[in-house]
C-alpha cells in the first residue's frame, strides 16, 4: 500500500532525510493526520493547527532532541507528538492509559519539559540553557511561547533574567492573537505593529529587555521558516523571532471559529461541521450557572463585578461581559493581577467575582492570602473545574484547593452540592460578607435540570442533613453528596448523609451529633485527602475524643493522570461502587 | 517651645497650608524625625529617606485620602505615616501593639492597601481606579512603585491591563536601583537610559503598554516635583512619572552603603555609624549556615547552583555569589521564575538549591506543583523565615508552608532543629534525590556555636528519639525542638521527646511506637496547626486507633501581628512556659 511521507517518519532523524521541497507535503499530511484524529476522538485542535510549519521547520533545522525544544502551554504540541515517535499511538491522546494532550517528560525524550499552564517555557528552557552553558555543552535550546502566554507576569520575569543571562536561548513568539480566547492587554496591541529597532533606530520592547529581535515573519511560509531558524541557529545570544501565524490554520472553520475549535469536540473532519446537539433539556454545566446567575445578581446590585484571567468562555464569564460589558473583564494569563485588582475593587465596596479555575488559582495563592485574606477583603472567588478535569490530566486537576485554602484564616471555603446551592451560595455572598469567600466547583455538568429556583440566602458555615441513618454516616463535600444521596436511596441504605457544604467554617455541631451517634464515620470529597475534609473530620473527631471509625475517601497523595472523570473517580476510590461496598463491608 | 513645622501637621490639612517654600524645611525635619527615631528603634532606613520628597509632594498636591495612595512594599512608607496622623505614635513601629512598618488599612484611612510583598500595588490602585470610574467619583489613584518591584511579574501583569483599561491611574517608578539588593535585570540597564518617544519618536518600554510616561526627573527637586505632579494630576489617562531617587538620602552612610541601611538596626543619628559588635562567638544565622555551607558542598560538588529571587543579602546567597559566581544567580523579585528555572536546570542534571523566603514561596506555589513536583524534579528548596518572623509581622510570617507544601505529592518537607541538621540535611539533599525537598529554618541566630560539624547523610523520613520518657511524648519539628530539649533537661522532666525532622514523608514507624507507649501525644510546631505536623499526627492517630489525647500546639487560625518573636511565640501558646505548665497539668 501507499505509504504517506508522513507513515515513513518515526524520529526527526527521518524527517531530516527529507528535501526542503518536500516538507510542504509533509505539512499537508501533518495537519490533515491531526484533523482526522481529533475530529473523532476531541481534543485541542486550533493551536496545532497553527504550528504545524513551525514544527516541522523546528525539527528539521534544530538538532533535536540534542537541543531542547518547550512547548509553552503545549496545547500546540500535537504535530510534534507525532513527529517525534508518537503517531502510532497518537490515537490514543488523552485516554486513559494513553498519551498525554500535553508535553510529558516520562513520554519523550523529545517533551524536554511537562506544560501544561501557561508562560513557564522561558523560565524553563534558560533553565537549560544556563545548564548547557555550565556543563559546557554545544546544544541549543529554544522556547515556543504564544502572545497571551507571554504577557504573563511569569514570562516576563524570564524575558528580564534572559536578557541579561548571556545564554544561548532563542524565544519563538507565537503571535496569533489568540490564547483559549482572543488575547487581551496593552502589548497585544503593540504586537500588532512591532517593529525591530534596527528599523526604527529604537528599541523595541524585545530590545529594551536585551533581546534580539527579529520578525515578525509569516509562520506559515515554510521556505521563509526554514531560512530564518538557519540564521538562528548560528546566533548565541538571547534571541526573539516573532512570527504571525493563524489559529486553525488549514481548517476554514476552525481559522473562522478559533473560540470554537480551540477544542471543538467532535466534528466531521472533511467539512469541519461540528455536529448539531441539544443540550436544551439537560442539566447545565457548573460554569453556566456561575455565568447566569452573576448576571441575574449583577443586575439587581450594581456593584457586583466579575473578572476572569483569560477565561471568558472557558468559565462562562463571557456572558455577563456580553450582558454589562462595562462590569465584567478579561484581565488576560494575569491571575496574581486578577486577585489583587479584585482586592483592590473591594477596597472601594464593589462585590468582585473573580472567576478563576482551581489549578491556576494556584498561581495566586500568595495574593489570596496576602492581599485579599489578610486585609479581609469579601472577594468572591469562584473556583471553576475543582476536583478531577478528566482528560487534561495532572496539570490541571484541581485537588489542591481545599487543602491550600483551609490553612488560610479568615476565608471562607465552600463547595455546594448542586446547581441550586451554588446559586444560593453566590447570593450570599453577593449580599456582603465580611470575609472572603472561595465556592469551589466540578468541570462539566450538574444533575439538576430545573436549577433556575429564587434564590435563598445560606447561613454560613452551615451544613445540611440531607438523611439521618443508624451506624454509619457519610460527610460529603460537593457535588460528589448528589453521588451518594442517590446511592443511599437507590440501595435504600439507612445511613446518615451530611453534605457540610463548608470547609469552612465547618460545622463543628453537626459533626459532634454525627460523632456521637454513628460508629463509622465516612469523609468522601473530589480533592487531596491530606489537609482536605478528611484531615478537617479526624481532626475535630479527636479533639471530641470520638471512638469510632472514620474512613476518610479522597484523592490519595500522589499525582493523578488524565482519563475520563468517571473511570479516575474510580481508580482514586471516591465512585458509587467503592462507598457502596465500604458501607455492605461495614454493616457486616 | 519653639515647635517644628513637622509638629504641627497631624494631618494633610495641616500639611497643604504651608507655602510651597516651606516645604524643603518641612522635608529636612522629616527626615531628621525618620533617623532619629529608627537609629534608635531600629527598622527600614534608607527606602524611607529615599522618598522624603515625593512623599511630601504627593500628599501635598493630591487629595488624600480622598485620592488615594497605595506604596509598593511600604518599606518606604514611613514618612507617609508621620505625615498622616502617626508622628506621634512613630515611635511605636514595629512593636508589639504598636504601629505597623508596613501601611495597613486597619492603620489610618490614609494607608489604602496594606502591603509588605512586592509589585501588587498598581494591581490594588488599577482595581480602585476602575472601581470609582464605575461610581463616577473624581478621585485621583497612585501607586509608587520601585525600580526593583515594577520588574516583577505581577506588575507587568497589571501594568498589560492597566494600559487598555483606559483608568485614571498614575503610577510613580521610584528609580534608585535597588530593591533590597541591587536590582538585576535586562529592565534594570534599560531604566538607565530610558527616553519618552515624545523625544525619539519611538515608543519605550511604557509607552508600548500604552502609558502615558513622562520622565525621569529627579526625585528630589521638590519644586520640580510639585510642578510635574499638578500637570499629572490634570491627567486622565494610565500614566507612568519616571522619577529618579536616591536611597538612603541626606544620610550619608546610608547613600553609600545601601544594602547594609536598607534595615541598619540601630545607628548613631549623627554620624549614622553602626556601633561595631563582634559577633564571631555568637552562634550563627541559619541564613550564614545556609551560605557557607552551599559554598562548601559547591566548592566539592559542580553540578551545584544557588538560585536566589533578589535576595542575596537576606538569604546570605551572596556568600555563594563571591565564592563561585558563576553558579550562583540573582533573579530580582520573580520567585515564579526563580523556581521554574531551577526546574530547568534540574532537568539537565544540575542540583539547584533555590532559596526563598517562606512567605515569599507563596508566590511560587503552582510553579512547585506544576513544574517542580509533577516532574519529580530534585530541586532543593531552602526556606528562610519560616515560622514567625517577629517586627515584619502579619505579611511575612512564613506560617503557611508546611501546610501548603504537605498536600503537595512527591515532595519531600524537612524542617532541621539546628545548624548541624541542617548541615546534614543539605548534604544529604546535594548527594542526589529522586525528589524534590523543601527545607525550612527561621530566621534568626540557632543556638549552637560549634556548628561546622563534618557532614553526615540523614535517611529521608527519619526522626530522632532525642529523650525516652513516660506518659508524655513531646513531637517537635524544626528549632522549636531545641527549646523543648532544653526544657526537659532544665525541669528534669521525664518526658519522651522525638524530632520529627520530615514532616513527609513522615516517620509512621517512631510514630506508632510513641502512640503505643504514652497517654498524651503534644505536637508542637512553629507554622499553622493546621495543615501542619499536629494535624499529621492527629490523622495517623487515628489511623492507628491510638486512645491517648493529643495536644496541638502551633499558629493557630488567624493572622498573626508583629512584635518581637519571643512574645509572638508567648502570644500563640508555642513558648517554653505554656508547654511546662502543659506537662505539669498533665502530669497532675
Amino acid at each position: 500500500m501507499f505509504k504517506t511521507l508522513l507513515e515513513t517518519i518515526n524520529d526527526t532523524v527521518d524527517l531530516r532525510r527529507f528535501r526542503e521541497s518536500e516538507l510542504e507535503q509533509i505539512a499537508q499530511e501533518l495537519r490533515a493526520f491531526i484533523i482526522d484524529i481529533v475530529a473523532a476522538k476531541e481534543g485541542h485542535l486550533g493551536a496545532s493547527l497553527g504550528v504545524v510549519e513551525l514544527t516541522i521547520a523546528l525539527h528539521y533545522v534544530f538538532n533535536t532532541p540534542d537541543d531542547q525544544l518547550v512547548w509553552d502551554v503545549g496545547h500546540q504540541a500535537y504535530g510534534h507528538k507525532i513527529l517525534t515517535g508518537r503517531r502510532d499511538v497518537f490515537h490514543t491522546n488523552r485516554d486513559l492509559g494513553g498519551i498525554s494532550g500535553f508535553p510529558k517528560r516520562s513520554e519523550s525524550e523529545y517533551d524536554t519539559f511537562g506544560t501544561g499552564h501557561s508562560s513557564t517555557s522561558i523560565s524553563a528552557a534558560l533553565g537549560m540553557a544556563m545548564a548547557s552553558a555550565l556543563k559546557k555543552e554545544d546544544r541549543k535550546h529554544i522556547a515556543v511561547v504564544g502572545d497571551a502566554s507571554i504577557a504573563s507576569g511569569m514570562a516576563f520575569e524570564a524575558l528580564n533574567h534572559a536578557g541579561v543571562s548571556g545564554a544561548d536561548l532563542l524565544v519563538i513568539l507565537n503571535d496569533n492573537a489568540i490564547g483559549i480566547d482572543p488575547s487581551v492587554g496593552a502589548l497585544k496591541y503593540y504586537l500588532t505593529t512591532t517593529k525591530s529597532g534596527k528599523e526604527t533606530g529604537n528599541d523595541n520592547i524585545f530590545e529594551s529587555l536585551n533581546f534580539d529581535y527579529s520578525g515578525p515573519i509569516d509562520g506559515h511560509d515554510l521556505p521563509l521558516l526554514l531560512s530564518e531558524l538557519k540564521r538562528q541557529k548560528n546566533l548565541k545570544v538571547p534571541r526573539l523571532l516573532h512570527i504571525r501565524t493563524v489559529k486553525g490554520k488549514g481548517l476554514k472553520q476552525a481559522e473562522i471559529d478559533q473560540v470554537r475549535y480551540h477544542a471543538p469536540g467532535k466534528f466531521d473532519k472533511i467539512t469541519g461541521e461540528i455536529p448539531a446537539s441539544d443540550s436544551s433539556k439537560l442539566p447545565p454545566k457548573f460554569q453556566d450557572v456561575f455565568g447566569h446567575t452573576i448576571v441575574e445578581l449583577a443586575q439587581e446590585n450594581e456593584k457586583i463585578v466579575g473578572i476572569t484571567p483569560a477565561m471568558p468562555t472557558g468559565s462562562s464569564m463571557k456572558i455577563m461581559m456580553e450582558a454589562i460589558p462595562d462590569r465584567a473583564f478579561d484581565v488576560g494569563i494575569a491571575e496574581q493581577h486578577a486577585v489583587t485588582l479584585a482586592a483592590g475593587m473591594a477596597t472601594q465596596g464593589l462585590v468582585p467575582f473573580c472567576n478563576v479555575y482551581s489549578t491556576f488559582l494556584q498561581r495566586a495563592y500568595d495574593q489570596i492570602i496576602h492581599d485579599v485574606a489578610l486585609q479581609k477583603l469579601p472577594v468572591i472567588f469562584c473556583l471553576d473545574r475543582a476536583g478531577l478535569v478528566g482528560q487534561d490530566g495532572a496539570t490541571h486537576h484541581g485537588v489542591f484547593d481545599l487543602a491550600y485554602l483551609n490553612c488560610v484564616p479568615d476565608l471562607i471555603v465552600a463547595a455546594p452540592m448542586d446547581a441550586v446551592e451554588m446559586r444560593n451560595m453566590m447570593f450570599t455572598a453577593s449580599q456582603g460578607l465580611e470575609l472572603p469567600i472561595a465556592i469551589r466547583y466540578p468541570r462539566g455538568r450538574g444533575k439538576i435540570v430545573n436549577w433556575k429556583q429564587p434564590f435563598k440566602q445560606i447561613e454560613i458555615g452551615s451544613s445540611r442533613l440531607l438523611k439521618s441513618g443508624k451506624n454509619i454516616a457519610i460527610i460529603s463535600i460537593g457535588p460528589i453528596g448528589t453521588m451518594i444521596q442517590e446511592l443511599l436511596e437507590h440501595e435504600n441504605l439507612n445511613c446518615t448523609h451530611l453534605d457540610i457544604r463548608f470547609l469552612k467554617p465547618i460545622d463543628q455541631k453537626a459533626l459532634d451529633r454525627i460523632f456521637k451517634n454513628h460508629d463509622h464515620v465516612i469523609s468522601i470529597e473530589d480533592g487531596t485527602i491530606i489537609g482536605g475534609l478528611g484531615s478537617v473530620v479526624c481532626d475535630l473527631a479527636f479533639a471530641k475524643a470520638y471512638q469510632g471509625i472514620i474512613h476518610k475517601l479522597g484523592i490519595p497523595d500522589s499525582f493523578i493522570e488524565h482519563g475520563p472523570t468517571a473511570d479516575l473517580h474510580r481508580m482514586v476510590s471516591i465512585d458509587r461502587e467503592t462507598v457502596l461496598n465500604l458501607i455492605e463491608k461495614l454493616k457486616a
